[in-house]
């Protein structure tokens, strides 16, 4: 008797839409699904009771829950994520907190209620949320929730590394590391103090600020920039995030500070706007394909009940620009 | 006896929750529910079975489709939309074709089977499916498709005439208006109509170039727009998108073009970043969070079989920057 992965593969559809189509159990296109029943009963398939069971829970439907949409690192890792969900079978809920935290256990009632099959996520959370998620079908990108939660991040130690050689190799002396502060632990507060430990190690002076991560907005991020160089007017090189990088770039030259003569500048994230501004801004790039493609394999596993690790780094590499020498 | 309005408004909620509450037929948070549940029998509330035909086919969930939305634009809509459709009760199911046909069809069977309640499109589309939507709750984003299908869209023709004004106030002889091309006809062309009509009146030349917009990338725009300035060295203005600007910007420096003495730069849409970086793109905005909210409420009125406009125009407006004078 045939099983379910010859069914798919005589198809060419995954196992999840061969279960699907069998038992109307969640989005499968009309025509496709016909298909599927015609070669699962001319192959004479027949789904175990167990499988069934299974199967007949999904609804082919996961939820990406993350702070802010807009924002061009989320935005990439939306749609990477959702393009690698669709190749594997499955639609894409969205859902942007900006800090509400009702919108995260409303998440949480949709996977309780089989209207979800699972999620990413990579917003603040409660004790309560993390809780209710060790027992889901749910992957971590960037946030340290729980050993039962497995996370996705981008290698921050390594990067952290990286920023801290860059901005020794130019010479700086004075540098303000510039973050952003989340009431869940992420994994990136490693890059900061990666890179401080490595610097005040050779005896240059750190200044770390950190902005609130939970309410991001263009014209806050400038403000505050606005302010911190005000306040260490005596730095000569920053490490902060692309987008704070193009506020910094635009603060320095309304206050006179030529880049990179007087002021080294070193992103992360790497954005692609960072290639298309002139200075383009040296950055620590994120993976931001890999990571979505990595959240989206480690949740199929989750959903599939296989084993996962309790984290996935994922590699980071500098891109050169004009905000340093 | 009582009616869903009066359950609603005990309840502190809309009618769409109230109906997805009583009918089991869509997402409504545990605690609501009973709560809702409560208050109806307290308030001898029975749905009759016409209302009960209708609501018991809710999925609770919409549909957007966009091109990319890791594009700024989109990225903000999605932001926006997604916002409001929480505000009304409804989960977001997001979709990005990257010019993939089947993406769209494969949304429409979704409506068809029930799984969403409707979709906000904006992408390219096929007659065929054009046909398939007539019939069903969508709007569209700013494409112009059928006068069936209701559209939301800025007021380009507006856009086009500030864009006219402004170059021929900075003295340009010579513009360039660079567009991207589609398939399915988007309401932005007449932006470009408009200007090149006013130019054009007015003894200025005009070249219009159109990018290929379905598969878009910021290398490919980037090379492009380095071929039409070496194809088209005598221009001294430019009216574009903000990405587009960001280009032209860049590839001007590389030539040594100075902006805005030997070349004025116009763009559209008021992304957030030309704000941030130097000089400011001086560009006209587009109002995404009313475009957004416009959509979600013309759908709204759709899925309810309420009576919808054909067209939505929402207003634009001028940003000055450092790229006129």
């Amino acid at each position: 008797m045939a099983n379910i992965r010859d069914v798919a593969r005589a198809a060419g559809v995954g196992i999840g839409t061969v279960s699907r189509a069998l038992n109307d159990s969640g989005y499968v296109e009309a025509g496709k699904k016909e298909k599927i029943r015609r070669i699962a009963k001319e192959l004479n398939y027949r789904p175990s009771e167990l499988s069934r069971s299974f199967v007949q829970k999904k609804s082919g439907l996961v939820g990406i829950v993350l702070p802010d949409v807009s924002f061009p690192f989320y935005g990439a890792f939306l749609k990477y994520a959702e393009l690698e969900l669709n190749h594997i079978g499955y639609k894409t809920l969205v859902c942007n907190t900006l800090g509400v935290q009702k919108r995260v256990s409303d998440t949480l009632d949709l996977i309780e209620a089989g209207s979800l099959d699972g999620m990413i996520i990579n917003t603040d959370v409660t004790r309560e949320e993390i809780e209710r998620m060790k027992g889901m079908p749910v992957v971590s990108f960037e946030r340290v929730l729980a050993k039962e939660i497995p996370m996705v991040a981008s290698d921050h130690i390594k990067g952290g590394q990286i920023a801290a050689k860059l901005l020794k190799e130019n010479g700086c002396k004075n540098v303000m590391i510039l973050g952003a502060r989340f009431a869940t632990k992420v994994h990136a507060e490693n890059r900061i103090k990666e890179c401080r430990r490595i610097l005040e190690q050779s005896g240059i002076q750190v200044t770390a600020v950190e902005i609130n991560g939970a309410f991001l907005s263009y014209p806050f991020i400038e403000e505050m920039i606005s302010q911190y160089l005000d306040m260490y007017s005596r730095i000569d090189g920053i490490f902060t995030e692309d987008v704070e990088a193009y506020c910094c770039l635009m603060q320095a030259k309304k206050r006179g500070i030529y880049v990179p003569r007087d002021l080294k500048i070193v992103g992360y994230d790497g954005n692609e706007m960072t290639r298309m501004i002139d200075p383009q801004v040296t950055t620590i790039a994120q993976d931001v394909p890999l990571l979505a493609r990595t959240c989206v394999e480690v949740l199929a596993k989750k959903i599939a009940k296989e084993k996962v690790d309790a984290h996935y780094y994922i590699p980071v590499k500098l891109l050169q620009g004009g905000t340093t020498v």
